[in-house]
C-alpha cells in the first residue's frame, strides 16, 4: 500500500533533525504493525521523535496512519450528533461520570470509550465496575443502540481501534519515550478520530497530580491536539484545568461514583458541579447546540434518568448498594489555620496504594478503596479535626498510604488566605 | 554484582541531558549483556547518547563495564612488550598486513584481533583468508605461542572478549545508532583493553573512503579513544590520516595481499610503505623501543622472513600463487589532463558491488574481486590510457560497479596542480 523505505533511513532522518516524509510514517506505522519494523528500531525513532520534535504536518500524518492501521467507527446512522470528552488524567476526576448523561439529557449522543487506571490516577471502567452488575465491553451494534436510545455510551476501547496505538503505547511506556508531546497527542487523538466523534472536547489536567505539571507543556499539548482535530474536521476545544488539588471529595472507585450520583442528584462538591456543567456546555456548542442549558437538567433530573437507563443497558443495577471498604483510617489536622495545599499526587499515590489503583495491568482493583477529603485548600481547620479518610480492604496497605501523605497536607497560620489556582486556567480552541 | 536499577530511569537519565552515575552504567550493560534489560530499551539509551552526549568519565565507566562484561586477554607472560594498532576502517587500507610482522621484526609482540569487511571498506581477515591454507581462528594458547616464537598474529577476535559489546554493536546497526563517537570509541577500545595489548597506535581515517568524513569528527573520536586507552592504562596514540584517495594501487582481498608483499619486499606504493614505516614508528615508541629504524627492516628482509613465519603458522603457504578474478574491465582515461580526484569512497563501494565485500554477515566474498588503480591524484594522464582495472568472477556485476565508479575520477586541465591532502593530517597522544 506504501512505498518501501528502510527503517534505518526513516530513524536517521529524525535523529538528524530533518522532518519525515509522509511517505516515511506511513511506511513505518503501517511496518510497525505489521512486525517488519521491530521493536528496537521503533524506540530509537521514539527517542529521536521526543528530543527532535515533529511539526504540525509530521504529528497529523502520523495521527492518520495510526488511525488507518485499524478499523473506524460510523456514528453516521445516528438521529443525534455526537460529541465526547478527553481528560489527560487527574486525581478524584470522574466528571466523564455525570457528564456522559447530562449531555446526553441535553440531546446529544456521547460514545466515550475510555480505558482503565494504571499509575495513581483512576480508571473510568474501574469506577463503573465497582457498580454491581454493571459490564464494559459493548458489541459495536450494542454500542450502536445505547447511543441511539439512550444517548450515552460509557465502553471499554475494542481491539480493533488504532492498534498501532495500542503497540506504540506499550513500548513507550518501557523506553522512557512516554513524555514526547508529538506522540502523546496523536496516541489521545487517532483513537478519539477512530472512535467516529464528530466534536471533542479536552480536558488537559495541569498541575502536581496532573500528567503535565507545567501549563506551557499543558498548553502545547493542547494546541497539538486541537490543531489535530482541525486536521481531521472534528471540531475540537481544549480547556487546561487545575490538578493540583484532587477534584471533588474522593479519590478512589465506589467514592467516585457515589459522588457523581450525588451531582446528578443536583448535589455534590462545588468544583465537581462548575467543572461537569463547563464541559457540558463546551460539548453542546461544539455539537451546535444552541439555547441548552445544561445546569437545568441537573436541577430537573433528567440527567439522572439517563444516567440510570446508562447503567442500566450496561447490565448495572442504580440502586443497588455501592461496595464499602472494610478498613477505614483518620488522619487528622495538626494544627488550627486554613488549608494551603491539598496535594493531588500525594493523595493520587495513596489511593492507589490503599487498592483503588493497580501497579501492572492485570492487577485487579478494589471497589471500595480510596481517599476522602474532609477539607479542601482555603477551608478553616482546627487541630484533631478530621482531614483524609483512607479507606481499604487490607489493613497492611495504610501504612505505605501514610507514607505518600506525609507532606500532602500544608496548612498555613489562622486568617492568612492561600493563593489557591482557578479552576479552568485557560481555553484553547 | 551491581546495584540494581531501572532501565526507564537510566534511559531518562540521559534523555534529559544529566549524567549517568557508575552504578547505572555497570547495571545497565550488564544486564543488556543479560537480557534483563530489552534491545528496545538499550535502543532508546543509545539515541538519547547519540543526540545528548557522554563525558569522559562516562564513556570509560562504559568501556570498563563492556570489558567487564567477558574476557580479559593476558599477555603478561611473553618475553616482548606487545602493542597494536587500529584502523578505523579506509579503501584500499591493507597497512596491517605488512605493518606487524614490520614491528614484530623490531622485537615487539603485535597481538591483532581483526574482524571481517562490512560494507564498502575489506575487512583484513578476508584479505588474509584468500592465501590458500590460511584461517583466522586461533585458541588462546596458540595465539600466545605464535606472539612467543614469531612476534606477530593476526587472527579472529574470540566469541568472549567483550560480548557486550558484540551484542550493542549489532543492535546499533539497525537503530540508526552507529554514529554516536561515545559509542563508538568505547566498542573499538573495550575491544582493544580486553585483547590485553600494552600499547596502542589508532589510524584514525578521515575522507569520503572513511567513517569520518570531516577532520572535526575525526579528531574528537580520536582524542575520546586516546583518553580512554590513558584511563585504562595503555599507552594510546592516533594519527589522523587522508582516506579520500584509496590506500595504494588496490583495494580488494589478494589484490591487496600482492601490494602488501610488494612492500615487504622493499618496494610498494609509496603511500602504502610511508604509512606503514610511520605507525611502525608510533607503535614501537609506544612499546618503548629506542633506536630501531623500521625502515632497515623492510630494506634488510627481515619483516618480509617473519610475514612467511606468521602466515605458515596459521596453515598459510605464503609462496602459493594468489587467486586472480576470471574476469576484467579497464576503465580508461576520458580527457588528457592531471587526475585530481580518485574517490575513496566510491572506489570501494565498486570494490564490494565486485564481490570483494559483503553485504551481509553471513555472505562470502570473492578472493580475487576488486579495484586496481593505475594513476593517483597528481598523475598525469591521456585521454585512453587506462586508469582503473575492475577484477571479479561475475561479469553482471560489472555494470553495476561501474554505476558506482561515475564520478569517482575528475581529470583537471594539462598543467593545474590540484591540491592534494597530506597523508597524515594531525597526531594526537
Amino acid at each position: 500500500m506504501s512505498q518501501a523505505h528502510d527503517a534505518v533511513d526513516v530513524i536517521r532522518t529524525k535523529r538528524d533533525g530533518h522532518e519525515l516524509s509522509d511517505s516515511q510514517i506511513d511506511w513505518v506505522i503501517d511496518a510497525y504493525t505489521r512486525g517488519t519494523v521491530a521493536d528496537e528500531q521503533m524506540a530509537a525513532l521514539a527517542m529521536a521523535i521526543l528530543l527532535n520534535g515533529m511539526n504540525r504536518r509530521e504529528i497529523s500524518r502520523w495521527t492518520n496512519a495510526m488511525i488507518a492501521s485499524g478499523e473506524r467507527m460510523d456514528f453516521s446512522s445516528l438521529s443525534r450528533p455526537t460529541v465526547d470528552k478527553h481528560s489527560t488524567g487527574g486525581v478524584g476526576d470522574k466528571i466523564t461520570l455525570p457528564l456522559a448523561p447530562l449531555v446526553a439529557a441535553c440531546g446529544a449522543a456521547v460514545p466515550q470509550l475510555s480505558g482503565r487506571g494504571l499509575g495513581h490516577t483512576g480508571g473510568t471502567l474501574d469506577k463503573l465496575e465497582s457498580i454491581p452488575g454493571w459490564r464494559a465491553g459493548l458489541s459495536n451494534p450494542e454500542m450502536l443502540k445505547q447511543l441511539e436510545g439512550v444517548g450515552a455510551v460509557v465502553c471499554a476501547a475494542g481491539e480493533g481501534l488504532a492498534p498501532a496505538d495500542r503497540k506504540l503505547y506499550a513500548l513507550r511506556d518501557v523506553t522512557g519515550t512516554v513524555e514526547a508531546i508529538p506522540l502523546i497527542a496523536s496516541s489521545i487523538m487517532s483513537k478519539k478520530i477512530a472512535e467516529g466523534t464528530g466534536a471533542l472536547v479536552l480536558d488537559v489536567k495541569v498541575g502536581s497530580g496532573a500528567f503535565m505539571k507545567d501549563p506551557a507543556s499543558a498548553r502545547e499539548l493542547a494546541r497539538t491536539m486541537v490543531d489535530l482535530g482541525a486536521d481531521a474536521g472534528v471540531k475540537t476545544v481544549a480547556l487546561l484545568t487545575n490538578m493540583n488539588t484532587p477534584l471533588g471529595r474522593t479519590a478512589g472507585n465506589a467514592l467516585e461514583v457515589r459522588e457523581s450520583v450525588e451531582v446528578l442528584a443536583g448535589g455534590g462538591p462545588a468544583d465537581v458541579v462548575e467543572l461537569t456543567v463547563l464541559l457540558a456546555r463546551e460539548m453542546l456548542a461544539a455539537a451546535g447546540f444552541d439555547g441548552v442549558d445544561p445546569a437545568d437538567k441537573l436541577r430537573d433530573g433528567s440527567a439522572m434518568d439517563v444516567w440510570r437507563r446508562m447503567i442500566g443497558a450496561q447490565g448495572g443495577d442504580p440502586d443497588a448498594p455501592l461496595p464499602v471498604a472494610r478498613e477505614r483510617h483518620t488522619v487528622v489536622a495538626t494544627a488550627d489555620g486554613v488549608v494551603a495545599v491539598m496535594d493531588a499526587y500525594d493523595i493520587g499515590v495513596a489511593a492507589w496504594r490503599l487498592g483503588a489503583g493497580r501497579a501492572r495491568k492485570e492487577d485487579p482493583v478494589q471497589a471500595g478503596a480510596g481517599v476522602e477529603l474532609h477539607a479542601k485548600p482555603g477551608d478553616e481547620v482546627r487541630a484533631g479535626q478530621p482531614l483524609l479518610t483512607l479507606h481499604t480492604d487490607e489493613p497492611e496497605r495504610i501504612e505505605r498510604a501514610l507514607a505518600a501523605l506525609e507532606s500532602a497536607v500544608t496548612i498555613a497560620p489562622e486568617g492568612s488566605e492561600p493563593e489557591v489556582t482557578p479552576l479552568v486556567i485557560d481555553r484553547i480552541a
